[in-house]
């Protein structure tokens, strides 16, 4: 029976408390009643089951920062804590009878009220193919937005406009200058919301006329994404204009207007693709408590429908390790209907008889305070299929088209070692 | 100026790093690039100002368990950390020009980007005029809730329905039995939402049948909550079949739906109490990350809309503290237009100029593991302003009925005590 598999890691102090923990967080988790209420056959039918309890042993894969001695494809490919003593992985199995196929009640089952106690951390999330089917996961996926942008195997590069408080006339001065520099997308800061020196309907077709005349001048493709999150009844309307002003896609926060507004876009009838923003997410690496970045960011805000996730590099202000980042960036990517490589410690692993493709492979966007001159490295991290963002630092280059156009260079280098002769 | 005035805990090893860290933070959530850019008038006007910079100094107020030798009312009415070793309270006020009137980019401001950070826990929030005309605030509030039940003065009493699993049938045979007892409000269980055994338009329309069949042969009031959380773009939908089956409210849980869903509702066109639940709002009292319970629940909830409010009680299994449930009654319960007692070691008390009695009251919800025989210990605790809700430990009683009705004769005596007739 195919079930969606949650790695939880425990802080307990031995192994049968640790089961005992697991079993109790399976039952608060879905039928969230003592035993034999609603009769034990119900309960049985619907309640998580716990599949593995294993202790993270010290020294495999320890910490969230890596361990540089040690290849991580050997490792489990799973953070572990910063401390290991008393830290268990516990795996549980919930049935589709208790979540269906929505993602609100998904999350809910995934973390619902366990994420109001103490001590537990979601770690790894292996969706069925059923699930995988009721998802819509990225419209447009790497394919998909490289033909929106023409670049045919380089990686991409982002430009933010901002700060807030600028007018519509200024934030697009901005735009076109990017779009005149053919970087591939120039999005609205996530912060420029409904603020009276821009409000959104004003700024979508302020800006969006300003990129499509420097796109007509230069024979570029830039795409503007302006910032959907706020209101949730003004959504539709809010996508109405973007559509209307020719946009090919939005920025998003679903930690701010809840994961399933991703989905909502996706899954719409609208042609739009999603950038994901991490604003209000809730998510670090080394925490004890939350979803695990690479769970959150990598898999379900893919399986939710966005083409493109933003996440805080290593490096910049917000102190995200190396480790972190390689899985965000790996979940992103890899194929979801490849079957599971079973741990040699897995007690249960259950075959995968996922379709092939269908869920469509997202492009890593690294961001958070990276630097103009961080763009070659950035690209040797994480390859080709990536949107490398670049915020205020290269906001504050005294040549800003100068800059930007830099940055493509960069981008265009590492397409043409890829085979492709650049912008 | 009117501001919204965020209290953050912070770790820094000493002031001059905290006032560091503070500035970063009003630097990051608003105009989020380096200084200059924007130009320097206009990040003076749009970037949020460090208004205090506060070491909470052991042994005062320390420890969200509280100190049990201490008045808490001489302390400040914020949580502390566990260890008060390098804990700092930075107040920053952040312009409305930043934030504009939307919930979402409230939140964003609040909590965005530096919930990617470790160290850095909002324990305070304090929203300006402006700010609390924009939000709706619970539609109905304690004295609509309590005409809407018919209890004037006593607590009032919740039954939960579930587990999931069950038909719609039998769900509402619970629910009947509920409502016979005289129960106050039926509530789906948080985990009820679309799955196959009890789909949400079966479900409302049979359960609700259910209710007023009980009603009319009691001559009773009971109300029932169907669950709305679900897919974003059938709130709507949800809520027009809620209106057609002639109930009055609704639950939703906003940490999965985004806080704005609360919103909508309550400031939307249908007359609907909004009862909601903390699945996936990621809070626990003691933790170094997040919003603090009162803050969120307390605070944020209560201006979102909701009427009344679930949170684990002290006591059941989510191991939640006793300050931290009586700090989120009282904000659910204080005048928001009242005045603020400068604290002896705020620098800017900013004076308030609220309009009174702009947001209503909302009844504190407290749940989570409570048992029927803790009913008398929890009215002394709340006081009548207070709707209890237990769950799994009723449905385990053998007598159901018998047990509901208990329930409800005692919140009879501590209306009674108040000086009403009782139901």
């Amino acid at each position: 029976m195919s079930r969606i598999l949650v790695t939880y890691r425990l802080s307990c102090s031995n192994e049968a408390e640790a089961a005992d923990f697991a079993r109790a967080i399976a039952r608060e988790q879905t039928v969230e009643v003592p035993p034999g209420v609603g009769g034990d056959a119900l309960q049985a039918r619907v309640m998580g089951r716990v599949q593995e309890v294993e202790r993270v042993r010290p020294g495999r894969g320890a910490g969230a920062s890596g361990d540089p001695g040690a290849d991580p494809r050997l490792a489990p490919a799973l953070e572990t804590g910063a401390q290991d003593a008393g830290c268990f992985h516990v795996r549980i199995g919930y049935p589709l009878e208790a979540t269906g196929a929505e993602l609100t009640q998904i999350l809910n089952v995934l973390y619902g009220n366990i994420s109001l106690m103490g001590g537990v951390r979601v770690v790894d999330l292996d969706l069925p193919p059923a699930v995988l089917h009721a998802l819509p996961g990225p419209r447009f996926g790497v394919g998909g937005i490289r033909a929106l942008t023409g670049a045919a195997t380089r990686p991409m590069v982002c430009a933010a406009i901002k700060p807030l408080g600028l007018s519509s006339a200024e934030l697009a001065g901005l735009a076109a200058t990017f779009a005149r520099a053919g970087v591939d997308f120039v999005k609205d800061d996530h912060g420029l919301a409904e603020q009276p020196a821009a409000p959104f309907a004003e700024r979508v077709e302020v800006v969006a006329d300003a990129v499509a005349e420097a796109n007509a001048a230069t024979g570029g493709r830039t795409q503007y994404l302006p910032n959907v999150t706020g209101a949730l009844d003004t959504l539709e309307e809010r996508l109405e204009r973007v559509v209307a002003a020719g946009l090919a896609g939005v920025l998003i926060s679903p930690g701010l207007t809840g994961m399933d507004a991703v989905r909502w876009i996706a899954a719409g009838p609208r042609e739009l693709a999603v950038m994901a923003h991490p604003a209000f997410a809730q998510t670090a690496p080394g925490r004890s408590d939350g979803i695990a970045p690479e769970v959150l960011l990598g898999t379900l805000y893919r399986v939710a429908g966005a083409d493109m996730v933003i996440y805080p590099n290593l490096g910049g202000r917000f102190g995200w390790t190396e480790e972190a980042c390689r899985r965000i960036s790996e979940r992103l990517r890899q194929p979801l209907e490849q079957a599971r490589q079973p741990r040699a410690t897995t007690r249960h692993a259950p075959p995968s008889h996922r379709p092939r493709n269908h869920i469509r492979r997202a492009l890593p966007t690294p961001a958070g305070g990276m630097k103009v001159a961080d763009a070659a490295d950035c690209f040797a991290r994480y390859g080709p299929d990536t949107v490398l963002l670049i915020g205020g630092n290269l906001l504050m280059q005294k040549d800003l088209e100068g800059a930007a156009r830099r940055l493509v260079e960069a981008a265009a280098v590492v397409g043409a070692e890829a085979g492709e002769a650049g912008p």
